[in-house]
């Protein structure tokens, strides 16, 4: 193979990172991952999808090398990573990197702790791989960004894939040859169709990224060999998933700025241009004199995105109450923060919510960003307030604290592991740059 | 979901299909393409890519419940269906629909026979499955064909997981919202790249493709659902991955015509472009009164897409033999009808063809078709013969007969079953339509 060339300089960086290279913002900043991850795998274990695929995986899949994150179930390192991924995601509650909205833990952070239970993985190893994967996965999203994922591209998937054998390339210690092997083994089985989304379908895509990367990196390891090209090659991944792809996204800055400062994290399950819907409504409960029942209409205005996405006054289903403005407003003013089970078939079905979100309306003001909304409180009275959210929590102006990430990690896992797991697990993950076997944690994320 | 659409009226025609309504040239068709599949998947199964692929998938793959085709292993349905599609394909010797270059059998049968390991199918049953899934896949080729495969998409490998899904469908009896669902299930898993073609990853395509189609049949067969409309949906499988799809392809007629009655078999183990080529040496080889010594030089003159194709005057490599038309020239003239050896390193090397070789030089002709070539042997003393091929052997006007497919099978299958095995091999297979148990004949292809 040639030396040169796009793959060929990725492959380089993949291999040569070290802990000592990145800086303590990112080192921090992959922990705060690890931990949103975390808490939306062990929450998302529960979802029947989860169990169907599973059952599934236990029939045709191998030795019980591996944890199933918030389950009493072993399955081989490539079905564990499979369901870990799927379950991350599953409630689309997991992370985000801003500018391509791939959610890169997902695919990213289950093969590094299946390998890590194979073969002993320092902590600082571990998150070092971390950064590789989520750096590969999303500088290839932000070269085929926007036209990939307009398409219909579920791009999480379709570059996760590459982030998730990145990632075991790097914890494999793969040469620089078989790096370029294990992209290319990736690149062949990047797939994942936006059409998924909102079935179970979705999590076979981002399930597959997980085990399809590890298993390219572990091919590679072997010596079963791909193309010299597989990224910049005439028919190789740029050139068949995007149009107009921007080459030096790719390159530009590598090992220098890091991806990773561009995550974040979800504060309510939902879809993310909600977010500074829930704050304006939760400012609101807290600061307003008057009570729900008093309000006659409010009238929401968003970026345009939000009506594109989340205009959906008659809903039925917890999925669709997801993408529901409407729905959250709603919610959020007779329930106050919301979580999980504001998003249920229940709370959709609950006659309060219904009356109340028949009363919201939306409107559309180019001149808003994605992170802010303007709600007016119309009251009976004939009173008027007005909240604007100029950016929403969990955006990059305002991420999550760690201790709001901590209360995430705690409503979200408090019905699945003991107080002391929980405990334990989220102290595990602050210092898990100190220990030497960076598997022993995931004996905290199973029920006991 | 709505039970209408294009995913819904091919699930209708997969859940429908029965042998009686298979006309006897296809009942027949169907059966020679599985006489070709089984030669090229014994042959193939020595290649050192399927030793890897085979490694691995024991280490992290399930109990052994299927037949490993050419080897004395066994694997898990799945795992099974990866190493047989890879192994039928390895050696680009397998099937061509002719429309799209699609090799449909690799990805189709491997399910089917791992399927009917465990649950008791017939032979009707089973070759009604693969005439479906050939159906299915090639039919998503012909809407495809030609931008897909342009771009760079390996179409074997992308249109063949939803051909394979279609059969396992098919073989598991799933009702028509659950073959909706695998198909969707198919469809958010169909990757391959064309630059991965030359290299093993090529084998991780196309294996996948019929380990990914049946796991979605299984998934969808135990609830796991999908989109209502994967293939036509607006970021469905057409959408994203071909530009103005042709629609009616994909079920005009759908249920009278066949796409088995497509399907051609290479007659050597090359690319087809040169199988004009070996044809007229062959017949000048029997027919000259002079020898080869006695050439000076030899001009062949094909269509513009042998040039594009197979202009490879200096080769070191037996891979490269495969899309060498000159080498090819050599081979023939100097070997005789040339199989696996005559595309070998060795064969490359001898220095008799590499002299020869040199002698051959090649003209493009936009009038010939890319079944046809003429070729002028110019011999030392002045004297001059043109030969011109028409239809070359292979092609849909000149399909292999019954008793050649026989030998190509011997040929493959020679070194790696006995002559007792060969016989009863080739007998089921011409009468599996008469079996309760359609996997009986699995035993006969392992090594004794």
């Amino acid at each position: 193979m040639e030396q040169t060339g796009l793959t060929s300089d990725l492959a380089r960086f993949i291999t040569g990172v070290h802990w000592d290279q990145l800086p303590e913002r990112i080192r921090h900043e992959a922990k705060r991952s690890l931990l949103n991850f975390f808490a939306t795998a062990i929450s998302g274990s529960r979802e029947p999808a989860i169990g169907l695929a599973l059952a599934s995986l236990r029939e045709f899949g191998g030795a019980p090398q591996a944890t199933v994150i918030g389950r009493n179930d072993r399955l081989d390192a490539l079905g564990a990573s499979f369901i870990n991924a799927a379950c991350a995601n599953i409630a689309d509650f997991d992370d985000t990197h801003v500018p391509t909205v791939i959610h890169p833990s997902a695919p990213v952070a289950p093969p590094l702790f299946a390998l890590a239970e194979r073969r002993r993985t320092t902590g600082q190893d571990l998150l070092t791989g971390f950064a590789v994967g989520v750096e590969i996965a999303c500088r290839l999203g932000n070269a085929v960004f926007p036209s990939h994922y307009r398409r219909g591209w579920h791009i999480t998937a379709t570059c996760g894939v590459l982030g998730a054998a990145a990632a075991a390339s790097h914890a494999l210690r793969l040469d620089r040859q078989k790096t370029v092997w294990a992209l290319g083994l990736a690149a062949t089985q990047s797939a994942g169709l936006v059409e998924s989304l909102g079935t179970m379908a979705k999590s076979v895509s981002i399930g597959s990224a997980a085990r399809n990367g590890l298993w390219s990196a572990l091919l590679a390891e072997q010596g079963f060999d791909g193309p010299a090209a597989p990224i910049e090659g005439s028919q190789g991944f740029l050139a068949v998933m995007a149009d107009a792809p921007e080459l030096t996204a790719l390159t530009a800055g590598l090992g220098e700025g890091w991806q990773l400062a561009r995550n974040t994290y979800k504060p309510y399950p939902c879809g993310v241009v909600i977010n500074p819907v829930i704050d304006a409504c939760l400012f609101w409960r807290e600061e307003a004199s008057a009570t729900v029942d008093e309000i006659e209409a409010i009238i929401v205005t968003g970026n345009p995105l939000l009506l594109q996405r989340a205009d959906r006054p008659s809903i039925t289903t917890g999925r669709e109450a997801q993408v529901s403005a409407q729905h959250a407003v709603a919610a959020s003013l007779l329930k106050g923060k919301p979580g999980l089970a504001e998003f249920s078939d229940q709370c959709v079905r609950d006659p309060a919510v219904t009356a109340l979100r028949a009363r919201v309306s939306l409107m559309s003001d180019p001149a808003l960003g994605v992170d802010a909304a303007r709600l007016i409180f119309k009251l009976r009275d004939g009173k008027e307030t007005t909240i604007a959210i100029d950016e929403a929590r969990g955006s990059l102006a305002r991420p999550l604290s760690d201790a709001e990430l901590e209360a995430k990690f705690e409503e979200l896992t408090a019905s699945r592991l003991a107080p002391n797991a929980r405990e334990a697990l989220v102290e595990a993950i602050w210092t898990l740059d100190r220990v030497e076997n960076a598997a022993e944690l995931l004996a905290l994320t199973v029920p006991a």
